[in-house]
């Protein structure tokens, strides 16, 4: 390319060997990516394959999301459970309705659920923030007195309650009018601006943390709500398994930055004040939505 | 569908007739799409297709923009000229980052700029918030003391100085480094959560009131940056207009809400206070990209 027009060139990582996370807390401005790069290998850590769900997709692309038992453990016991037992495989993507979320379970509601399923949980909107490693943001939200960050998923605070947060790629579980609080058998993704309206209203169970784009770049559904009109559209799931079930080849082999290291302040800071080469004016400020712990493969 | 697992089961809407926004005020729990079904006619606008960017792509798909003038008008002059001399035809969609942006232009860097074209524009990227006529939010904004709507878009406030803000489906222009600031050749959409750390360091020229989907779902780019890795995967622009160069019964038919309508008001309000059937807890408040002025198709 001639002239190669590149937005946030401050993904672009020039010498980011020479940066280190104490550095970065200097007054040089080091991007992002480059604090992340310049990571020690203690501030990562391994995520557990059985804390995986794994949701491969006809035509081969793979999803992959982080659990959160800490918040909804009765939702996300009936996911392994119905992961277990392949309930889950054969059933669909049934709706995508843009800017809001990628739906899929059983559209033709034909599958009974096994009967160690807990078939009406307890409304696991919230819990209390005591226990939770919480590090919190020091900026601003709209919707939270507090916002931070527990393990790889973003958490709102207020007095003595937390609740996930509806950021892109948080999934959550469809359920019908309340008193229902849906079983697990149908999840969704966020594939658009946080639905944040949503929190403590709908029980969040995990993120995507590995294929995003696999829910994110379907085609839109033309029905009321984005669900598809005609079956055909449907885009099906071949298998979900938790990742401790897959052959030991197959599991994903993933590592998420911890909230309590160094490189994660340094890096949440970085991104709160953009220094770098493209930016004029740090922001002085970032939504926690913008600052989920990064997720990577484990390093060979 | 046996058990129709239904999320937001607020945009269904029971006998919208009945409300009016007016009721809408009173404590009776109206949902968001009843109070908009309800809306006089004299709370819509018609949008003037001289402020439409039209863009075709191969294949059939139409993403209509609204122009933002006030906010950057050397930036959308440069827009206007490009499309009415057809400078943007059979250029194509480059770039496709998940949670990022989708970006479209002259990957390969061959065409020239017509002589009227300004090549380096000031830095549209605030104005001073005297002479908009700003809707304001009453809700915390993590990034700027001040939030609300002008016209069909989002808009920050800090002192004396105002600026778009950078939403899922708002449109930028693509630059280099600064102290470039983009032409308008290279266009970019938010294509997943708020990158509000922009705000300020890039033109914002518009927002996308139409067929988003056509940009949202792309498949995604597997090159740095979202870049398409090889030319074949690029989805070409088969022409830009602007509203007003197209054939009468071509040019789009919009129209907006308008901000400082009582219906845009109960609207914004329910969004944040959400108690509907589905609704336990309403947020209490809304972030300024939840609450966009809805656009419509003209009624019949």
């Amino acid at each position: 390319m001639s002239r190669l027009v590149r937005l946030l060139a401050g993904l672009l990582v020039a010498a980011s060997s020479l940066w280190t996370a104490a550095e970065a807390a200097s007054s040089t401005p080091a991007t992002p990516t480059a604090i992340l790069a310049a990571a020690p290998t203690a501030d990562w850590v391994a995520i557990d394959p059985a804390d995986l769900l794994v949701v491969d997709l006809q035509g081969g692309a793979r999803v992959v999301i982080a659990l959160a038992d800490a918040f909804a453990p009765i939702h996300v016991a009936n996911m392994r459970r119905l992961a277990h037992e392949h309930w889950y495989d054969e059933l669909a993507v049934e709706r995508v309705q843009d800017n809001y979320v990628t739906q899929w379970g059983d559209p033709d509601g034909k599958k009974r659920l096994p009967g160690d399923v807990v078939q009406t949980p307890p409304a696991e909107y919230e819990r209390p923030a005591a226990g939770l490693q919480l590090q919190p943001l020091p900026y601003r939200d709209t919707y939270a007195p507090e916002v931070g960050v527990v393990s790889a998923f973003p958490v709102a605070k207020q007095g003595g309650s937390a609740w996930l947060t509806h950021c892109y790629g948080m999934v959550g579980v469809g359920r019908d009018l309340t008193p229902d609080t849906g079983s697990g058998a149908e999840l969704y993704a966020v594939i658009g601006q946080p639905i944040r309206a949503l929190d403590r209203n709908i029980a969040l169970v995990g993120r995507v943390v590995g294929g995003m784009e696999a829910l994110s770049s379907l085609p839109r559904g033309t029905g009321d709500l984005g669900f598809y009109t005609e079956a055909g559209q449907r885009r099906s799931i071949r298998q979900v398994r938790l990742g401790s079930d897959l052959p030991a080849a197959e599991q994903p082999r993933l590592q998420r930055l911890r909230p309590d290291s160094p490189t994660y302040r340094a890096w949440a800071q970085a991104r709160a004040n953009r220094q770098d080469s493209f930016f004029l004016r740090p922001a002085g400020a970032v939504d926690v939505c913008n600052v989920l712990p990064p997720v990577r493969s484990q390093p060979q």
